[in-house]
């Protein structure tokens, strides 16, 4: 068998016709085609893409009815690096990379700041995410272009992003696996690792028990925190949680006093630290107000688009309430920490991998994605 | 003249005679009279007042319709340890100390904690502190008990208060400003230093000029901050604001469009670090709102009974919304690092006293404080 990791050292500086995953339109299958890669432009880089996932949130874009077709989805990959644009420093062809849908650019002043991930440049903006294929393009379908997806593209054999959202980790890294690493389990571990930082033996409260909530259950674990309160109302996710670090498994709709109060009791007097992966508004107003006078810090992963309404008095007890983005990680300054707890056994990646298809089946993933309510990560080899 | 700071050693164990003022229901004056003080009880400490101050949180209590008369009022002086009761470590008779309202008991989980000010046992509680008294009273005037303020009751040549509530500080600081270091000012110093610690050349708005404000202004000049920007709607605390680190000031009726968004165009995207010292909701929604994606912190430092509401979406820009009480400092633990600062010049407590009574003329203070507006502090000398 050939070494897949091994790149042609003929193809620099040419288009390359390889297998894309082609979406025509909102809720369609997605065709697998041949596609035209153009070489990298300034700052770019052109990715073999080896393993890709599928994560929920991908379903979102599949049945977004916006006018961007066709696209090449997918976000989380790994690969190796085949050729690099003008002006791209740290990256040459055969790096061993994972794919980012938020970069970092390394220049701005977010990316100088060292209390900031959100990179001017190349932090996740939908719209903006789409057009690196503007101008030129640098995927051909059909002789059309094709949209870009979370500035990455990564159901494709070969994909062209910015060298920001590419980062170099440890080439004896197993990919297969850390694949994964770069959404909702990056997000859910940093919540608790970067910004909630629970202390050994603390108790944490987790709403939500979906990818993001259980990788924070588990960075919970990591931590040390010895009473982990997972609130959920799917009683379902309750077998798959205990193997995250849960000590406790709290199903709302089975308590006739409100959730918040439940959680101040078992803890005595409030959760240390709590995280809400729920994105919907009365958790996180709860994950707030659960969260223990002074040394409490409540960390919101998730969006809502409704108002946020709370006690102004909780203020008055000193509680902290702090929005976290991508777990706050720095993606290229601080994920192959990550992947290098992976190599080291502290961080189990196998546990947040539901399934596992061949590129050929990535419309099997998807299916199973939508309908599959308790998946996490389906992982795609891509040979 | 004889030397205030000392005490006679025959008091010790016995009860003391003094002259205190003692108000008898809402609104009325002080009655300067005579007051027998009872002996510390145990954990409870003896201080001979040497200073006290008036600042306007005290208008609020004279003002009060509760049960709770005869009260012997304030809450921030300076003096001399009388005498211990028993069990008191650490304190000893001719020591120079503050009382403060919100005390240390050192032993409970709060004071425990590395993150906690909040004691459990002497964190201020407005009944509670008034409650001393109960049992064996520690005041007696005209033959019947009267009540405390605050756990400290400072407007009286000597008082009792429990040991938690007395601060042993330098015997050589200047305690006739000192005294007027633990309510206002602290808070507002501890926002800044403690709890937003802005970076040198950052940006700071502060909401509201009342004493925690500008002490809020002071310290964010103290941390190095280069752009000071302090909002009220108040023209005639511009003035006094220049004293104190504002380098611009935003009287809200003079835009047409929100102060938050002028805040974010002049900071280029929001302010590093925001303080609210208003306790007004939508000056507290404001103080979030200004602030910068990600490294952004806003502090809370005053109460509304209103609920604060505000777009969720802010926070997955990872900005912080934090609440403060007494400026986050432990007081027996970390006040006397502030009266080094006085001593040493780093912090000018006469720009906060605003004028100087002797005790016979308390109600002259207390009536300046009711009717001006722009007072800060008044202080009192007992002798």
């Amino acid at each position: 068998m050939a070494n897949p990791r091994k790149i042609p050292a003929t193809t620099a500086g040419k288009i390359i016709k390889c297998k894309a995953a082609v979406l025509w339109g909102p809720r369609q299958p997605l065709r697998m085609q041949e596609v035209e890669v153009a070489p990298p432009q300034k700052m770019e880089v052109r990715v073999k893409i080896l393993f890709t996932s599928v994560c929920p949130g991908d379903i979102v874009t599949w049945s977004f009815q916006g006018p961007f077709f066709p696209m090449i989805m997918g976000h989380e990959a790994t690969g190796v690096v085949e050729s690099v644009g003008e002006g791209v420093t740290g990256l040459v062809a055969g790096d061993t990379v994972m794919t980012v849908y938020t970069g970092e650019c390394g220049e701005c002043a977010h990316c100088k700041s060292e209390e900031s991930n959100l990179c001017s440049l190349l932090c996740f903006k939908f719209i903006e995410g789409l057009k690196i294929c503007e101008g030129t393009p640098r995927f051909l379908v059909e002789g059309k272009p094709a949209y870009h997806y979370a500035t990455t593209s990564t159901f494709t054999e070969y994909t062209v992003c910015p060298a920001g959202c590419v980062v170099k980790i440890n080439r004896l890294a197993p990919l297969d696996k850390i694949c994964a690493l770069s959404c909702g389990v990056v997000s859910g571990l940093g919540s608790v690792l970067n910004v909630a930082r629970p202390t050994e033996d603390s108790s944490v409260a987790i709403f939500g028990l979906g990818l993001t909530g259980l990788a924070a259950a588990e960075a919970a674990r990591i931590a040390g925190a010895s009473q982990i309160i997972c609130i959920d109302v799917d009683v379902n996710k309750l077998r798959k949680a205990v193997g995250f670090g849960m000590t406790y498994f709290l199903n709302p709709p089975r308590y006739n006093m409100p959730i918040k109060d439940i959680i101040v009791d078992m803890t005595r007097g409030g959760a240390d630290r709590s995280v809400d992966c729920t994105g919907d508004i009365s958790c996180m107003r709860c994950a707030f107000e659960c969260v223990h006078k002074e040394w409490g810090i409540a960390v919101l992963n998730a969006l809502s688009r409704e108002k946020l309404r709370t006690d102004s008095l909780k203020f008055a007890g000193e509680r902290t309430l702090k929005g976290c983005y991508f777990g706050n990680y720095k993606p290229r300054s601080q994920l192959p920490s990550l992947v290098d707890m992976v190599m080291k056994g502290e961080l189990d990646m196998d546990k947040f991998i539901t399934y596992r298809f061949r590129f050929a089946e990535i419309n099997e993933a998807l299916l199973r994605s939508l309908t599959d309510a308790t998946i996490l990560l389906c992982i795609v080899a891509m040979e």
